[in-house]
């Protein structure tokens, strides 16, 4: 019987830390021009990628993404033994339709913007347990994608609200594996759902802040770590508003994050210059800034200690005319790299 | 480093013997009256469940199953260490509001109606591996809010083709421990994305049945077993039609299952008295159907050796209507059980 792994009520230790060996991010237009463009692998001249629908672009970026990936380990996708990824589409279709085309079983998820963490854990999870060399996870959102799947075709021009987000239009994937000198998976702390009673879908951050505090709070209890262990924590997409709301909630059960805490939808764009209102959205968020910006700097030795923590709303367009509120989840993974080893 | 448990290109041997400790039906009144209706759990008089919409009766009875497979095993939601389940609703809501109410770590998935054996396999995985005691697993289908998703709104009374299936209104979870004298799972075989550019929403078995193809000859070439091994081979929800096409592919292999072999969406109803057409779907077709019979027939010895192979069609409406063809994926859980040792 293999040793128990867990920590805690949340949290498993990856005692096998398996290894991020490579990483790669594709994103749009808007996201190039953003503060962090210069540091995105792949950056589209034409959000639509040459295809005929959003959806297909959508589709097509994951596509590379993960095909990047496995060609920068050089491997060929005969030899990864499970791909595991997810999208804002409905019926994970981007996800579905991009897995067609790579010979690899697949595992589609679902945790809105928290799936790029998600994937992350449980290929690491896969790896660690002994059930898998190696594992590609990855996460997708694309704009107008999400723009017509859960508000309004773009072609309404809706006028957008001061808490508004703008979804993210990108692909990030990380090909995990056991051997090698590469950024280990030490901690996972997986999210419960939690509702506050939020039912604006124009203000996902308060919706979601509740599930990151949860998780961020959790994974500081299971593993006796505290904010100073991390060289940086980096929630998914709560933008300004909701990266507020954590920072003051995580700060009134005494856990002070705010020297080293980061919102990845804060970050991708430059909000006041490009109109994006309280920052990026989507199950690419996270996914393109991780791969794209955090994982260079583990690499460049930068940082050593990261706990990223993707960040989901779990309604529908269905939930919301059916007046439900939104619940939220958050999962977490530790990522540590000592280059000075 | 914990021990390799990969056997072949897609299957891993389960080496710890994940347990499925208890299991739970819940089926609405036309399942009720079908040839299984003897063996569900809990049968709804009212296919609303006393909710005001259809989404929100599937979400409660995903809701029940997985509360009572819970309470059949003495435990309490705060030991059960992971919640994995998935549905066909848009952004898998049933889902996600039923793990709202339950207060554990939730893992949202997506396979479409492959998602009971998919669950099935991510829980065992996380038992046997040493990241969980007990995890819950589970999927839920309802045939009005998939017909209203994936179709047409009931009121339209649109005509039926011959090849149709009926989408299930039900729910199936499995409380998955380490320890104790239960049905175990040895061998998982995770499919891959299979495309025979099928179009016609109206006939989903055929665009499945090479999935269940793939994923079950690879299961026997992975594992070195034979058609004889098993007392039950079962697909999800192929069909009538779609059972006919995987047996005769199967035949053609030089591997011939037939007698053994039953499909669960032909079982579920009385396929020309209830006028189902060709049968059973939806993710709550095989899950109802598992834990409802066949779980059942393997506490009582009836069997002691079964394949699952629960089959998803990966398409959505947008896919639908922008002239994609549809994509389908199978999952294979082996699940053992000798009650005379």
């Amino acid at each position: 019987m293999s040793c128990n792994k867990r920590v805690g009520t949340q949290t498993v230790e990856l005692k096998n830390r398996p290894k991020l060996i490579a990483a790669t991010s594709v994103v749009g237009p808007k996201e190039a021009e953003g503060p962090l463009g210069d540091y995105f692998d792949i950056k589209l001249k034409d959000d639509k990628n040459g295809k005929d629908t959003y959806e297909k672009a959508e589709s097509s970026i994951l596509y590379t993404s993960i095909t990047e990936s496995i060609k920068k380990a050089n491997l060929s996708e005969e030899q990864i033994d499970y791909l595991l990824c997810g999208d804002l589409q409905n019926q994970i279709t981007s996800s579905n339709f991009a897995a067609r085309d790579i010979k690899t079983p697949f595992i589609g998820l679902y945790g809105a913007c928290s799936t790029f963490s998600l994937s992350l854990s449980l290929g690491a999870m896969f790896i660690d347990g002994g059930f898998a060399n190696y594992v590609v996870t990855g996460a997708s959102s694309h704009f107008s994608s999400a723009e017509r799947q859960f508000r309004f075709p773009l072609e309404y021009g809706s006028q957008r609200a001061t808490t508004c987000q703008w979804t993210v239009t990108g692909a990030g994937s990380v090909l995990l594996g056991k051997d090698g000198f590469y950024p280990e998976v030490t901690y996972i702390t997986t999210g419960k759902v939690k509702d506050y009673g939020i039912k604006d879908v124009n203000n996902m951050g308060a919706a979601m802040a509740p599930s990151a505090v949860d998780t961020i709070y959790t994974h500081f209890k299971d593993t006796g770590r505290d904010p100073n262990y991390y060289d940086c924590i980096a929630t998914g997409d709560l933008g300004k508003f909701g990266r507020q709301i954590t920072e003051t909630m995580l700060k009134s059960l005494g856990c002070d994050i705010s020297k080293i805490y980061v919102d990845c939808g804060e970050s991708i764009y430059d909000n006041g210059r490009q109109d994006t209102f309280s920052g990026g959205s989507g199950c690419g968020c996270s996914a393109s800034v991780f791969t794209g910006y955090f994982y260079k700097q583990l690499i460049e030795g930068k940082i050593s200690k990261i706990l990223i923590i993707s960040t989901g709303a779990l309604m529908s367009p269905t939930t919301t005319f059916q007046g439900e509120s939104i619940p939220g989840i958050a999962h977490a993974v530790a990522i540590e790299f000592n280059t000075r080893r």
